[in-house]
């Protein structure tokens, strides 16, 4: 049996006496051949302080410095890419396909960051010299918490979007790794040592720190040190999480990614032309075993004919489909209670194959608003369609819906400026708002917001995904009458950096 | 004597039942020929409600109709300029210069959010065509409580930076008005009523309410449909309102500037060059009579030789001042209480002239390292000066200073490049770094930072002060795929509104 120690401020520690745990194939239910530590409290507070005490430092590399970094984390995760894949399927039992596909979208997130860093301007130069002398940027906050997300072991994880966003922006990062793939995460964990040293940055800039207890992630987050905290996960754990961090002696920002029931409003025109539909749903329903934080939980359609058999044709798609399992037994078993506990609902309709796990609902819009509990989330492959009346209907049921990371509308081309005001309503309770398509499948670019208003996420003005999730670690200072040779160089007359600045309310690259 | 109800909605209620309370002037001790009515639990329930019933219709509103309203907020000041500076003066004692240059602030500040939108651009419209169509901008989150600084009547009040920037912004505003000023508030609130009454705006997206009691704030905190709080007071208030907002079953952001200390670092050659430093300092320490957020309320000075005799010359400067009273009897008492307890701290040395209220205390570094609970604001004309023996003395101090919103240090030109360890370790718990001059006196631009790391405000990442403060009340959403007709006027292919935008990385005006 290989044990699995602790990572704390870039060194391997190992401690006989640690409460040890294992990782499981969901799909042959076998243990993997590893134990993995337990980080106890003194490791984590010694995590903690380190990454405090090399603050100052790390927060003042260059941005050429940072991109070396996160270039050679990539280059340290290629060469690691056979066993991280290896381990990522044993733990998962993802494919082998999906286990490529987040494997290269975690190094095109990196490849992000290095873009962002090379332009330089995401530090928000502002120089006003009229008056007293300002200039204003935005600078790294301090040490961040990373939980290490359960459905994505790669892209959400140790070298996933909150890591990296949190280097490139000058924090040093305690990765708290997610217990069901430790294997993934140690491996990852040990590229990202590999680069920190290449580069001949402060070992302290990363912990990696593992365990089942809750006690882990609740000492990490009440250290005093720590200035913010990443997470993708239930609501439970992340609003948990939240109330550690506001009950503190100083309270410090906790990016909670809850995930959502993400509605779909099917019009009645579109439900009776799109040949494609049930297809559609039913491959976004049962995609990653329905465990995307973007899982489409409900479909609001409307029917007023009482005629369309959307939801027997999805079903029929189900049986089509081989479904991996989820990636805990647990997390399993606790879907499959669920479904059965809908049953007793009166009023909803349960479809179930059994050639997989994937499931389907069936409710009228009036049932729906009597029980305004069934619009929370079933983890898994599951959605509840609802059948609607009318617009007006759909709109009622918009108002109970809670904050969601997506909405989606689906509608013919003719009818679009009539439905004004529901989308409308939809555009108030969400982060993103779909026209055409599903919502699982989160483009990383500038441009996208994966966050939404509470409960979705704990603060809906950030984004989890594309590189604005850089803003979640930074603050601004604004430097009055500070002499050139104090200044950073983002800020100093002669733009040394070539940035474009905003310099007397016009953006320029030109020195002052 | 007059009765004053409350703005429910747009619409003054009278209650005649209602617990009443009257301002005094701080000078006379006389009260003010006014009684106001507290706001009972009902009416702030209206407000609320009426608030976010026209959310979302508000916050369509265009940007030139924004204009026009703040506009029109400047001009019904204007006409009400005579009363408005009667009763400021009346309530707070503060002189007509005063009142004069704070109500030009007001003006100015509106001015400053009408080219704001006239640029437009401050939504950040990203557009994105690769891929799937991605259209991001910032919208507004939904109603606002804005509660009145004792210190600031007008400017950080029922008109202030804190209103005009959620009104700039899309948002309704519900004012609690501060129980000091609350004849000036009314008058201002009744300014508003009538520019939204001029603009043909939904009446309900205004209220302004009194009262004299905790509940009336934490009554509104609590309602469910309120979206975000603006604060400007002490640390008390400003931590029980966010701790309440924490608590609720939707937790909301609270933008609290609770002030602080605001150190000054004088380095020993400028403590024996700078001829005007007792005169400077002695005009910082009490203008506003020491109740400005930025007053500087520890100097930290190096005098290794023992030989300065900095805190007597200010002292001195102190008899030649004659200082208006604070906003409120009981602040006014409370602060001379912490004065003589002061007096019973070995090795603290108070001097307190006979001629105003302004007080010094002198201690050595390391009496104040044994006492951390001095670095604490004492709120009102003191300074505690605090001798050491060299930089690295002054450095030992700044990692004990909690977060402030800002930090001076005051240098001779050739000893600049020595003190850069110093000003990181300062830069990382202020939000403004000054180089010159004192940190009273806050410069109302896009360059401002005006809200420092916990404690000095409850979310550092953001300014109460300059057009950047709009950032509070904003969110971003992303339009996928989404159809011209629907998209809102800053994300359409043709750019109607002209601003500068994001398009596929580059910044332009152009269509797409």
């Amino acid at each position: 049996m290989i044990k699995v120690g602790n990572l704390v401020g870039g060194i391997w520690q190992t401690n006989p006496k640690a409460k040890t745990f294992q990782t499981a194939n969901p799909k042959t239910k076998k243990s993997i051949l590893y134990q993995f530590e337990e980080a106890n409290k003194d490791q984590i507070d010694q995590a903690v302080k380190k990454a405090s005490s090399v603050f100052e430092s790390f927060s003042e590399t260059s941005f050429s410095k940072r991109i070396e970094f996160l270039q050679e984390i990539q280059k340290q995760l290629n060469q690691k890419k056979g066993e991280i894949l290896n381990i990522y399927q044993l733990e998962s039992a993802f494919s082998g396909a999906r286990a490529e596909g987040e494997f290269q979208r975690t190094l095109g997130q990196i490849q992000e960051f290095i873009e962002l860093l090379n332009l330089g301007s995401f530090i928000n130069p502002i120089i006003n010299t009229n008056g007293p002398d300002l200039r204003k940027m935005l600078f790294p906050i301090g040490p961040i918490a990373v939980f290490g997300a359960s459905n994505f072991p790669l892209a959400f994880s140790t070298a996933g979007g909150d890591t990296i966003s949190a280097f490139a922006a000058g924090c040093p990062v305690i990765v708290k790794a997610h217990p069901f793939h430790a294997g993934t995460s140690a491996l990852v964990a040990e590229a990202i040592l590999n680069a920190i040293e290449y580069c001949s940055l402060p070992l302290e800039i990363f912990s990696h720190l593992g365990g089942i207890s809750y006690n882990v992630g609740s000492e990490l987050v009440n250290h005093l040190a720590l200035k913010g905290v990443g997470f993708t996960g239930s609501f439970v754990g992340g609003k948990a999480l939240y109330d550690l961090a506001q009950k503190r002696e100083e309270p410090i920002p906790v990016f909670a990614e809850m995930g959502s029931v993400n509605p779909i409003f099917v019009t009645e025109t579109r439900l009776e032309n799109d040949k494609n539909l049930s297809d559609t749903l039913a491959q976004s329903i049962v995609l990653g075993t329905g465990q995307f934080c973007t899982n489409p939980g409900i479909i609001i359609f409307c029917d007023s004919k009482d005629k369309s058999d959307i939801v027997k044709q999805v079903n029929q798609k189900f049986k089509q489909i081989e479904l991996p399992p989820m990636v805990h037994l647990n997390i399993e078993s606790n879907y499959l209670k669920k479904i059965e506990d809908l049953k007793n609902i009166k009023g909803l309709k349960i479809y179930k194959q059994s050639e997989n796990i994937a499931a389907l609902g069936l409710i009228s819009a009036s049932v729906l608003l009597e029980n305004k509990e069934l619009v929370d989330e079933v983890f898994g492959p599951f959605s509840l369609f609802v059948k609607c009346s009318s617009i007006e209907q759909m709109s009622e049921l918009a108002k109970i819906i809670p904050g969601q990371l997506t909405g989606t509308v689906l509608s013919d081309k003719n009818e679009q400026v009539g439905l004004k005001k529901l989308v409308n309503q939809i555009k108030n309770k969400v982060g993103r708002l779909l026209f055409e398509g599903v919502p699982t499948g989160v483009a990383v670019t500038k441009a996208m917001q994966h966050g939404g208003p509470y409960p979705a996420s704990t603060d809906g003005r950030f984004t989890s995904v594309g590189t604005d999730s850089i803003y979640r670690w930074l603050r601004p200072i604004v430097f009055q009458d500070c002499p050139n040779v104090l200044l950073p160089s983002a800020l100093k007359d002669k733009n040394p950096l070539a940035i474009e600045r905003s310099v007397n309310g016009q953006m320029t690259k030109k020195a002052i």
